[in-house]
């Protein structure tokens, strides 16, 4: 848009040409979206991360809580959008950013997300979305079969059909999770004789009508923050989320889960559901689901697996092994935006019962008329996107095989990561990666041998200093801006249960290379050198020294 | 991406390549991204839905629940994209399509969309979206100012405070008023004494604690479906969600609303929140904003104004006296897919106390540490993406006099529209758009008449055709995919409170132009003549002579 010729004044004229798509691309929207293009492609090859300003600083650009007054040239803004944002954004693509759930995205999601944002459907309704709503339907029996492997006849029967889904589209694993206990609770609580059911009369009275005093989820400690956000938002409480204590892998402890269930019992709290976790946000392990079914079919409670991590592992022949059970479970979520490698805001859960969501069923006058295909009758959202067309492309043009490449990659990778750690004298591995996570943290060898051999106070006092090590060292290291770990506080089975600070590195993005991992622990190496660490380690050597001599 | 070139084989390299952004971006994702362009423009400027095939034919094309085994080729898979969905969706951005809360977009919500995309932040922490946490802080500060007007000093305390968030950006609407009701379900039920809050406590617990037998939220019967999905999701109970009549305007009758909260009072029920709507999803009305407040006041209940639609009105120096009392809110919903021209996917909630969100604070070991910034401490949703940037975009490029423009241009329309129905000797209008919403009714003048003076039976009689002749017109109308109203049941005053099928449109695409709502009236004149409607009319006619007589 060439500036002489126009004023960004809110006029009528002005803003009937925002509105319209140029007739000739080349001229204005092409010429910005070629040169945003550009920049966002140069943006992605040089850093990960800003590295000159911090966080407070670039506060500065967005302090005005004011809404401008009068338009600004599109050209003007998008040269603070280029300045002011896009250079001060995180490269969550980045091969050297391994510490958080986010990958290099298949370049054509770019394009495609384009269509769907240009066609601006919505998925609550058919009248907003037509096509979209047989394609989300097709992209949650897709996802249904991979998890439960049900067969023809029964997607045939059940993928259209107007008064049930197979699961629901959601902005994300947290809404998923959401959505199954709601389910769990809503289907717990049915309507029976005169009881008209939860939906309806409420929290309270659901318990007065089954004669219990409360509800419980059952989860392992490394259950994903959602279920505690669920269990308040539910009415159930925070308190009768049991998390459970983990086995030395991570994975919920069955005996103590039993004792769990027993205790909730003796208080007359019936459990509501118990969770499976396939893929655990910290350290990527799957919960023994296979006996996780077993108790839930022996209590008789909802199933639940949140495999929003761990799903995709189903497309590979030589690891789906590892989530076997998951086609026992009532309900499954699995994210989009993670290992199905589409852009933020996508998640999805199934449900093994195709009639189970009519548990939270809801119609409106306008639309989600009774007997109308309408997507937003099952949902918790109303108004969505149409993100679906995403999973379906990826689906489609990665197909099986390619996604299980991109899983067996992870895993691999993972492993030789974890055997980097283990040769490097500097390094402590402290989680066991089982799909494709793992935690380590600094810990020279000689610490580790001093460690075995110190007593319980002398250990606490060591890792109470390394945990101010690796903290700031995972600091240091975001700041540069080079590469990328996140960091965690973990209990580790070889310190007696103690909580220490750990980092970790999620291995799924396929451009992330030996090489690159090695570049990792090299930096690291590098910051544990700098002069604002020189302090920290100077006392934890004079601690090393005192603890040898005693 | 030359097929010859090619092969879509599950192999590494070639997942290399689709995980890799072209050099050159012209030859491969440039090709590709051009033609989509190309036809995405080429589609938005002919029809609005495909006219052809039914939903049950294009169920078809995605009946399918097998993942496909192998990779297909970006350049097979865009053209089934083109041909299957493009083609086979709804233009909702057409002028002619005034059905829905769908608009034409402002172009450069394409190339920033894309922008996002390609970034892939994820807002729920800093270390995954850096200079987007603040901006997200900005818009949320912006949108809350709108309302509030608070300060400079006010905004410079809060807008980056790291504990606090003064709102919420949800996925749109549906999540910003659930989180408005779970914040104030767990200030009412906050800690106290021994009571650890209904959050730790669940909700059976808060109610002995406050000792009532249960809470109830209050909005007219116009409110929005959503806050029956909060009432059942938060454990209340779609019984104590109180729909109050409304008045001859769709406004909530105060009135009746007393004597609602004076029956919960008997019940031992405590009013929980009273809802203000400004803009009704059916009829676009504001509730008396100001007399709510009072009232909300006087019984100590949360008062939340769901806004979703109607908030941008503030922009309008003309208009914004018809949301008064909206300063006073506990808490306000906007959605900025709606009538901020943002893409599908975005909505907000603000809350005049910047310590509300307190009451739903939640923290995690690797994320949303304590004193961290991460926005996800404070939302619903875990991983969003950047969605805030297109807000901030459209605030900046379009500015408030640009939005005063939009809002008064529609309101301006919607008053023209009236004013056509009015003067249409076949149509009736049914109710009277305050802000840019109407509904209306095939009704003959003939027939008004006689519906005047008709007896009750009568008078239900001849409506119970009317309403199949209505739902038929807007089928037809929908199927011929030229133009589009929507359709509801609304009680309309003028027939004692009688629900009648009404047809609904929505005037806030500023592409949409008197004479283009003169074509929706023809058409559906037309429509009525069609062979399809001449069993029902006559049967309308016969009615007619028979009370005419009689």
């Amino acid at each position: 848009m060439p500036r002489s010729k126009e004023t960004a004044r809110a006029t009528l004229e002005n803003l009937y040409r925002i509105f319209t798509v140029p007739e000739e691309p080349e001229s204005t929207l092409g010429t910005i979206d070629q040169a945003i293009s550009k920049d966002v492609a140069g943006f992605l090859q040089t850093h990960i991360v800003a590295l000159e300003r911090s966080l407070e600083e670039i506060e500065g650009d967005f302090s005005s809580s004011l809404i401008p007054e009068e338009p600004t040239f599109v050209s003007d803004y998008t040269g603070f959008v280029k300045e002011k944002l896009v250079a001060q954004s995180v490269h969550t693509a980045a091969p050297g950013f391994i510490g958080h759930m986010t990958s290099a995205l298949p370049y054509f999601m770019l394009p495609l997300s384009r269509i769907m944002t240009a066609l601006n459907q919505n998925t609550v309704k058919v009248e907003t979305s037509k096509a979209f709503t047989p394609l989300e339907r097709q992209v949650l029996a897709m996802l249904h079969r991979l998890v439960y492997r049900g067969d023809d006849a029964f997607y045939q029967q059940w993928i259209h059909d107007s008064r049930h889904a197979l699961g629901a589209f959601c902005s994300g694993g947290t809404i998923a999770n959401v959505t199954a206990l709601w389910v769990a609770r809503n289907r717990l609580f049915a309507p029976a004789g005169t009881f008209r059911g939860i939906g309806s009369e409420g929290l309270a009275r659901a318990l007065k009508h089954l004669d219990c005093e409360g509800v419980a989820v059952l989860v392992s400690k490394r259950g994903h923050y959602s279920f505690g956000k669920a269990a308040d938002l539910l009415g159930i409480g925070r308190d009768n989320l049991v998390m459970v204590e983990t086995d030395a892998r991570n994975r919920i402890d069955m005996t103590l889960l039993k004792a769990e269930i027993r205790r909730l019992r003796a208080e007359k709290i019936r459990p509501l559901a118990l969770i499976g976790i396939a893929g655990t946000t910290e350290t990527g392990n799957v919960d023994p689901l296979e006996a996780l079914a077993d108790l839930a079919g022996e209590i008789g409670c909802h199933f639940h697996v949140d495999a929003a991590w761990g799903g995709p592992t189903l497309f590979s022949e030589g690891h789906r092994h590892l989530l076997e059970g998951i086609d026992r479970a009532d309900s499954v979520t699995i994210d989009a935006h993670k290992q199905l490698y589409v852009p933020m805001g996508a998640g999805m859960v199934v449900f093994k019962d195709p009639t189970a969501l009519s548990a939270i069923e809801h119609h409106a006058n306008y639309i989600l008329r009774h007997g109308s295909k309408d997507l937003g009758s099952h949902t918790l959202e109303g108004s969505r996107p149409g993100k679906a067309m995403l999973v379906h492309a990826g689906l489609s043009i990665i197909g099986r095989k390619g996604y299980e490449l991109l899983i067996d990659l992870g895993i691999e990778r993972a492993g030789s990561f974890a055997a980097m750690i283990r040769l490097h004298p500097d390094f402590e591995l402290t989680s066991e990666p089982e799909l494709n996570i793992l935690t380590y943290r600094y810990c020279p060898r000689t610490l580790q041998e001093l460690l075995a051999r110190a007593t319980t106070v002398q250990r606490d006092r060591i890792n109470a200093l390394l945990d101010q090590v690796n903290q700031l060292l995972q600091k240091y290291q975001r700041e540069a801006g080079k590469t990328f770990v996140s960091r965690t506080r973990l209990r580790v089975s070889a310190y007696g249960l103690q909580e220490v600070t750990v980092l970790r590195a999620v291995l799924a993005n396929p451009l992330t290379t030996d090489e690159v991992l090695q570049a990792v622990l090299a930096e690291q190496c590098a910051i544990v050198q700098q002069p604002e660490m020189a302090a920290l380690l100077e006392h934890v050597e004079a601690l090393s020294k005192e603890i040898s001599s005693s």
